[in-house]
């Protein structure tokens, strides 16, 4: 079956400090319209960073959106659009922990949830760590904590972590490191 | 560090079909207010299925926030607030594939980008299947193919599978099955 969705219309709702909010009217395959709600995200870079003892630097931070703490790899997003994702990322990584890594590799890019935002997130894997001083963001209040990556992996498979990029980046590094 | 913040105001700024945006005031550990945008959804569940001889249905379907076509296990959207997960599952599922389960696990609940919104996303891992009569929605078109758990296992540690929710379901189920 063809499956094409063809954007034929597009409107903005909202145009925000992180996301923008467009209305996009698409012609289904069997030739009649419809609407889509799309979240419009520049995109975000997120590194798990794994010591010479398996240990992983998490991120502490409280979500409004979902109302809870969480633990999180360090991430962040674009600085502006066409920035390229590694310098994201090893800005990213020494803001939030203060870290530095001799190798960043490139793991995958994700779609947070496609039904309805465009928003990618590159994730890398880091090692050869050497730590500096971090400087979060002003509006960024987060606590960093060490877990080994053993600890990461069976809270993973017990249904304990929830933040979706760090899921998989503790399940694919477990399997690459 | 506290890293608490608390809602101190919100407003709508949108109410739509799949989704609403509000503008929430926080006021941050340091005793400062800020804004966030906060994209309300009601949550989804996802299925990965898996058969007797290690076979995973994916559905094959466009999504016009990437503007690409995707590869992802059946998913779909809670029908109301408060529905229960696993029926939503078994829904989805049926309605996705015409698969039904003999059992169905609990994988986790993942939060799938909580920097901007509530959404969560139930997994599940269904075995003892049984094939009946797929019936999508009248909007929703999408293909089924049959892929083996290991080559999706593959795919995903090349960094070749992109959903968020189809990813971890994926790294999870081999692990566990």
């Amino acid at each position: 079956m063809n499956v094409k969705e063809t954007e034929v219309g597009r409107q903005r709702l909202y145009s925000g400090r992180i996301l923008d909010l467009d209305k996009v009217t698409v012609t289904l395959p069997n030739g009649k319209e419809a609407e889509r709600e799309v979240v419009m995200h520049k995109g975000a870079t997120a590194v798990i960073a794994v010591d010479e003892n398996g240990r992983v630097p998490m991120v502490s931070q409280y979500r409004i959106a979902i109302n809870e703490e969480t633990l999180e790899i360090p991430a962040g997003k674009y600085d502006h659009v066409g920035e390229d994702p590694l310098e994201c990322a090893v800005r990213e990584l020494r803001e939030e922990t203060g870290l530095t890594a001799a190798s960043m590799e490139k793991l995958c890019v994700i779609d947070t949830t496609p039904g309805f935002t465009s928003e990618k997130i590159t994730l890398f894997l880091a090692r050869g760590l050497s730590l500096g001083e971090a400087n979060p963001d002003d509006d960024e209040f987060l606590n960093v904590s060490w877990h080994s990556l053993d600890e990461l992996h069976e809270k993973a498979l017990r249904g304990q972590i929830s933040d979706s990029k760090t899921l998989i980046a503790v399940l694919m590094a477990k399997q690459l490191v």
